[in-house]
């Protein structure tokens, strides 16, 4: 199995990863996509892309990754998007607390600040680079901070999730969406969170990309339309109490393991995505999240554990936020986030209304008396307050006292209620998925390594050669390279080095296809086409290249154009 | 002609933007692309990405967001990046400085500080918000600025272009391409500029998108080989001397307008380009900057520019950078960032050599001469100061005076030399692109707005409709929009309303092809394909719609479709 020093190195070597600013040292958990990498990312966005939303119907938004400091009040983060810290004394380097005694109990990860430092002391934790006393365990806001605008200016964030750019959002969504539930939302784009001390490659970034969907669903009705297609189909579950199982989904919905058929479905929708983008199925499971273990925002929640070379590694959360992040908005901004589920019948419905004393308002508020009756009237009799109700007219409050209304019955005809949708998130680790492809698709030939990447997310499909670079050979590979590039295929032309040497290049960095021109091309009009899994080879039509590979690609047989010898 | 308000109410309305955070109030200079924005940005980004790599074979990376100050300091943004601000010394409110005065000089962009202050007190220039006295100018550098890691940390800025990270990264992708000149690499992503106080809709933006291509050339060669491909095409020009004209691009490269061949032909390009998304070539020119105005790293700069409501507009900038970035990071990294040209044939060159006098060296130096007489014969006798060489032997540093060396001619075979490359940059503002495409294919048809958008960019291809929601029209129609979505063509489908006003709905948002299941479906198995221009409308066969699509979406003739009344 390859572990992810032969992993990076590759990356490195080959253009897949840098990492960034490298010239100047680099930054702890900060990479940059090379060619290589940036065709791959680029390739796995849009077959996610494409199954949410030619797929599914649902719709892509893109909004800012800095936000006003309100926005994360409200979503939380502010207050809960912290690790725990402790410092060397000594040199100052910062550690993550829960990192520092990971070694010394099961689930550090829980502990409260006191119980980390009295394991630190129990233990005589010392800072691993120097040696030196540690202090104690601070919070440290993971949020990168900036000011927005000049001076003083307005406290900005850098977005930890994009999430929270689609919440806030919702009420233009839901009117984009004719205000029909479900409505399926998704982004991709850079997130970012302020590590304390990265050190695990691509597993843990500063600065790293998602892809996220929020599908807002009605809170009373979980089913989804579809869910019968995949309910035969097989899932590994890890539950929150220790049972390890493979289930169908359908079951695993029925007997309650996972709580309704949209997040049941979602979980089968991203295992199939996985498995397309080069996650292979057997190294991939869903673990439920412990009590103590889930983000502040989620009511359930499941992750998808590849195992990696560092272990079960999460690359995507499918959580149940319920209705966390909507309400919290509506109550930090004062606007209404709810949907509207009208009745197919207008129906009947009894509620407490109040219903002021006229002939006792008119005496003490004489010319006000008619509005301060009409918005107590509309006022919500649950705000009545040790039995006063406050209301505001003209800017101006009066509370009034209960001996001036009566809270009484009333029945009224209302054609649909308000509620506040539930969110069911699959959040995506993009980083994480590509870094997994690649440690999945690894493999040594005759000590060579091979890229078993899927023709979908290759970033080159065709390498093109002539045999030699004379002769005629290399205009002719030159013709079938620009071919193929402005049918849209992209390809890596190369005419130095052995034959041999040309093809283990583009077995290393996942090429599925190559062609070579050769002497014979000019004699019969053909050329090679060889495969990267099996190495085998077969002739076909210098003609027929742009066909063949478009065939190719779509893993349809090739049979037809072969030439016999 | 449509103004601003025209276009920013209908994308509001139907979904292309939204003015970011909107429930808490908005933020200046923030929008988010709502889901049919963000559609036609990603279809803009795919033709611009293919015309960059499948077209030319560039190379695409994608770098972080996030740099440390050093990176900044050697681009010159931390020293250069900045605008001149006044504030009111009442009401705090900051404004531009050069904005405030810009009624009383033509090219008030131009003025120092001292000049500015002078315009404002002679003319008695006050705060337009609430008539308090201005303060004095002062400099305000427009990078966001945070801090990367924990405590007192790492100041770190958002980067202010994408172009940095490609400069960085330089020894990396040199090395990708196989050390060979011309490379040219892509890079698509955010930009972040704190403007003082942004007030134009999409044209000046806090964070924005920019698509960027780095091309290092041979600073000796500025050729480029498909040069005369399109020597004979026009393009319309303003030249920094105040000529307007319209040339070939051959000859405003021969007349010396224009100063190399691959400028112009990415100027020739970028045009293409631009036409090719919907931008009105009637409306495009290319104006070359001030020698005051250029940015501090360019040598010349052409600016892409299109007639808006807000007048002529920068969309794109092309400029020669020359070696300015590459020269910078190898200073402050003390990397090598130069490209090594190979001569056909080794060559012999006569050069100034160090020649130590050992004599002398030894009975000063003793064991350590040989050690210094090396260092002296390997360093460059440009740094012979005051007539003495330092250098550094096992950390030690030694200045050697002239009586113990000579300067001699050598005769050296070199098999080529190193040289910084030059750069050309085609920088490209994607919002303002997406805004001028939308304003120049606005168009009113009987009081309806019809958004003319190039098929290739329309965010959604295919309206699908039922005649009624009813008699299985639905379901045929349904049975439709499935097959279009699963063959990769956005649909949108709609069953509610008159035609006419579903037909209106899909004109506005600029969806080129309309499908309409009616009675005659069931009895004929032929549907409606409507024209969004022409409003013209043909029948044909049900089972044909995704061929009839597909070529309708290629512009291709549909007459073989067709089926006679």
């Amino acid at each position: 199995m390859a572990d992810a020093q032969d992993i990076l190195s590759l990356c490195k070597r080959r253009g897949f990863l840098y990492p960034s600013y490298e010239i100047y040292g680099g930054v702890a958990g900060m990479y940059d996509y090379g060619p290589l990498g940036t065709a791959l990312k680029n390739n796995i966005i849009e077959i996610w892309r494409r199954l949410y939303t030619l797929g599914e119907g649902f719709i892509e938004i893109d909004s800012e990754t800095i936000g006003p400091e309100m926005v994360f009040k409200a979503s939380g983060h502010v207050d809960e998007f912290a690790d725990k810290m402790v410092k060397c004394k000594a040199c100052e380097e910062p550690y993550r607390a829960d990192h520092i005694v990971s070694d010394l109990h099961p689930n550090a990860g829980a502990l409260s600040e006191r119980e980390i430092e009295e394991l630190i002391r129990k233990n005589n934790v010392v800072c691993p680079a120097c040696g030196g006393e540690l202090s104690n365990v601070e919070e440290f806001n993971l949020m990168f901070k900036t000011t927005i605008g000049p001076g003083s200016g307005r406290v900005g964030y850098m977005r930890p999730e994009t999430a929270q750019g689609i919440f806030v959002n919702f009420p233009n969504l839901y009117r984009y969406n004719r205000e029909k539930l479900p409505l399926g939302v998704i982004q991709v784009g850079r997130g970012y969170r302020n590590e304390i001390s990265p050190r695990q490659g691509m597993i843990r970034l500063r600065e790293f990309n998602m892809m996220e969907c929020e599908l807002f669903v009605d809170p009373e009705d979980k089913t989804w339309p579809r869910f019968g297609d995949v309910a035969g189909d097989a899932i590994r579950l890890l539950t929150n109490d220790g049972q390890e199982m493979e289930v169908t989904v359908g079951d695993a919905v029925e007997k309650g393991v996972i709580c309704n058929q949209v997040l049941a479905y979602f979980m089968w929708f991203t295992q199939e995505f996985l498995k397309a983008v080069g996650i292979d199925g057997e190294k991939l499971r869903f673990r439920q999240h412990e009590k103590d273990e889930m983000a502040h925002y989620a009511m359930d929640c499941w992750d998808a554990e590849c195992l990696l070379s560092y272990g079960w590694t999460e690359i995507v959360g499918i959580a149940d936020r319920g209705c966390w992040d909507l309400s919290r908005h509506a109550t930090f901004s004062g606007v209404e986030m709810s949907s509207f589920k009208r009745f197919d019948e207008p129906q009947e419905i009894e509620r407490d209304k109040i219903k002021p004393q006229y002939d006792k308002l008119g005496p003490m508020y004489k010319g006000k008396a008619g509005k301060i009756g009409k918005a107590m009237e509309e006022a919500d009799p649950e705000n009545v307050v040790d039995g006063s109700i406050t209301v505001e007219v003209d800017g101006e409050r009066f509370t009034i006292s209960s001996d001036c209304f009566d809270v009484v019955k009333v029945k009224e005809k209302v054609s649909g209620v308000r509620r506040v949708p539930h969110v069911i998130e699959p959040s995506h680790g993009l980083d994480r998925i590509i870094y997994s492809v690649l440690e999945h698709s690894y493999t040594q030939r005759e000590d060579q390594t091979v890229l078993r990447l899927p023709s979908a997310v290759a970033p080159i499909k065709v390498g093109v050669f002539p045999l030699m670079a004379r002769d005629g050979l290399d205009d002719l590979a030159a013709e079938i390279d620009q071919e193929l590039r402005f049918g849209g295929i992209e390809t890596y032309y190369d005419e130095s080095g052995s034959i041999g040497r040309r093809y283990a290049r583009m077995d290393e960095i996942g090429t599925p296809w190559c062609i070579t021109v050769d002497y014979r091309t000019k004699e019969d009009g053909t050329v090679t086409l060889r495969e990267r899994d099996s190495t085998s080879q077969v002739r076909v039509r210098f003609h027929d290249v742009l066909k063949v590979v478009q065939t190719a690609l779509c893993g349809a047989d090739l049979s037809e154009f072969v030439i016999n010898e």
